[in-house]
């Protein structure tokens, strides 16, 4: 109980000087020099190596904006390593396996669930009765199991595509797994046939009362994008063009992830917005939430949306009360990790050098032990080719030092 | 002219819009509202995608600080590729080859220097007599010349290590070229016997009226580290013990460049700290300018330093009327473009996925043309193992638009 508490203390102290105001990636960088509420102590001026505090320049100003969490603390700061997994998750030539979901346990083995499709991509090019447009295309759930989170024995089907007419009845892929009250749900992505560019994703779920199945699908999407946006001419294969962008979220909801949370279900998904343009950070893809009272919902999209400018795949897990998020790929804050005290409102805590694509987060790991903890192991996908994508596994480090391989002292083949 | 007058005209229009409170990466992220001088305006809130401007995440209120430079611009968002050279620059094993100078031309063949050592590296567990303890150790600077960019011919040494007991009696390396008034000058890193972990860096210059040389060498270094960081301890392979760490250069001055701006030879440099610490974006590595009347110097140190907070090489090209910088590999501002009007404050125009590192930047484009028209093809290197580094190209393209390979309508193996 004595190491619980002190833990605990760790924690209070350590979100406690997070300040009010908290400020991101450095902000507030004004040309106009206005110092009020920046903390100019000489630690921290020794720290940031500022040479003189009366001749700041614009990124010294920015500098300064860190908060001490941001500057003095490196909890939230990580580099990570891929490699190849065994069994049936080592590539496989003509099948495409990516996407993995979360990893739980049940029965002392670990599972996990992703989309499995087989063929080649032909692009919107092709033949659209037959033919692959992506790798995701023409996919169905899929679910493996490992004694040891390295061999991997594939299971067989989890979750089908739906029959002809169903609005699930072209693919149905990039789930995400839940385990709450003995039920198991699984949330994914689905496309109705026909697969043109301005073809609107939406997200079905799938529940079960063993993770092994069987699986009953909703009738309906539990999420659908925003009605609010207008396509500029007829063009089915032209996604561009908008008279209106409309919401975050307006031309697909992608990625869904449902977290228990505060007594609620908060399904975190990503948002494509009809019209999608290039900014200065990339793709406009963007994170959402919708909450629901119980797990099959109705989930009610936050008003605060989008609770991401930047990221690709979600990537939350609980911590400390909150919600965290690696954000990753797209925008200007991607590779970043983001913390939000009541799910919603996220703030930068690390920024790394990069992350795996795509994660299946290690739901039995110790979330509180640290804040990426969650992060130590997981899964990951990789593409062979633009046609194969196949499932990797994939480690982080937290780093509270940097050493080049040279600083051991003997030979080792690392890059510095 | 007519259309030189419209290049200018659109260039005063593109930066007529920054603000004088220029914001970057979302700034002024207070978890308590205040909007003022934030622009709502309603095709603002569509093209980011907000659902409702009255409940505003924090990730919302940070992409509504964006400049409209930043949000409806990305002239500084690019996308690169590396690829193989021919001729000498092909991978040799046994020889490191790395960290190429800018290109110039001269009588009709691309010129370039670069570091070049031979042996493996056994690091500073070896042989402090006779071992290298990095790739860049016991370095001497080559140039090599091309007709096309793509195939090299090494031409031989430019600048070798001075003699026992000289400031480069160890290795000179990650050298710049300059050429000015019909003189060409060579800056580069220095270090003298012997190579333990407090070593610090210097700054050496070498000048020719031709870039075959013969090369005449600075009889002093034209730059050193600060010198008011105090290590903890006499243990001289303990680099991260300090009573106090200093400049943000206390340690080391690296990856020399100058730029001939305003009249005057402005020295940009990488500085390492005294006791570098892991922050909330990796290593603690930044970048200052030292300014001279003249190329030799005497160079002053900016008391603006340090100008970035974030990077590694230098990478800096005139723009503008200002100076344009590249910042990769290391900090919270990593893989970012950024613009300075007077070549000291620089602030973020865009941010990319990636870049290439160690740039050999072009030298012969025309910087004027587009911002980043400098990164349309130039070298860098790589580490094809630990030991052994080789020159390479890389090319950008600017994204304006993003088109998944399955767009394209063809069989096409790149990856969405």
């Amino acid at each position: 109980m004595e190491s619980l508490k002190t833990t605990r203390m760790k924690k209070i102290l350590f979100f406690g000087f997070i300040p009010v105001l908290l400020l991101a990636f450095g902000a507030c960088t004004m040309n106009t020099t206005s110092n009020k509420n920046v903390d100019v102590s000489e630690e921290r001026i020794d720290f940031l190596g500022i040479t003189n505090k009366d001749k700041l320049s614009a990124a010294s100003k920015r500098a300064l904006q860190w908060t001490d969490q941001q500057l003095y603390n490196n909890d939230w700061y990580f580099e990570y390593k891929v490699y190849d997994l065994k069994g049936d998750f080592a590539f496989e030539e003509g099948v495409v396996r990516r996407d993995p979901s979360a990893i739980i346990k049940h029965d002392g083995k670990y599972y996990t669930w992703y989309s499995r499709s087989t063929g080649e991509t032909v692009g919107f090019g092709g033949n659209p009765e037959v033919d692959k447009v992506f790798p995701w295309d023409r996919c169905d759930i899929w679910y493996a199991t490992s004694e040891d989170g390295i061999t991997w024995k594939e299971q067989g089907l989890a979750v089908p595509r739906g029959e002809a007419g169903a609005y699930d009845d072209r693919s149905v892929f990039t789930t995400e797994i839940m385990e709450h009250d003995g039920m198991y749900y699984l949330c994914y992505q689905t496309v109705k046939s026909p697969y043109n560019k301005r073809v609107k994703n939406q997200i079905g779920l799938a529940w079960s009362n063993s993770p092994d199945g069987p699986w009953t699908k909703s009738q309906e999407p539990i999420l659908s994008p925003a009605d609010n946006g207008v396509w500029k001419g007829d063009d089915l294969q032209d996604r561009h063009s908008v008279l209106k962008k409309g919401d975050f979220d307006s031309h697909k909801v992608h990625d869904p992830c449902i977290v228990p949370y505060k007594g609620k279900f908060y399904l975190y998904y990503k948002g494509e917005q009809m019209g999608e343009a290039i900014t200065f950070g990339g793709r406009q893809i963007r994170h959402g939430v919708a909450i629901a009272d119980n797990p099959k919902g109705p989930y009610l999209k936050s008003p605060y949306n989008p609770i991401s400018n930047s990221g690709h795949e979600i990537c939350v897990w609980p911590y400390n009360g909150g919600i965290a998020s690696l954000i990753t790929t797209d925008g200007p804050e991607r590779n970043t990790v983001q913390w939000a005290p009541d799910g919603i409102n996220f703030e930068i805590m690390g920024a790394v050098k990069g992350a795996p694509h795509a994660i299946g987060l290690n739901r039995t790991a110790d979330n509180e032990k640290e804040p990426t903890e969650i992060l130590r192991w997981g899964l990951t996908h990789q593409y062979k080719t633009y046609n194969y994508q196949y499932i990797r596994g994939f480690k982080t480090e937290v780093r509270r030092k940097h050493t080049a391989s040279s600083d051991k002292g003997t030979k080792d083949k690392k890059k510095e």
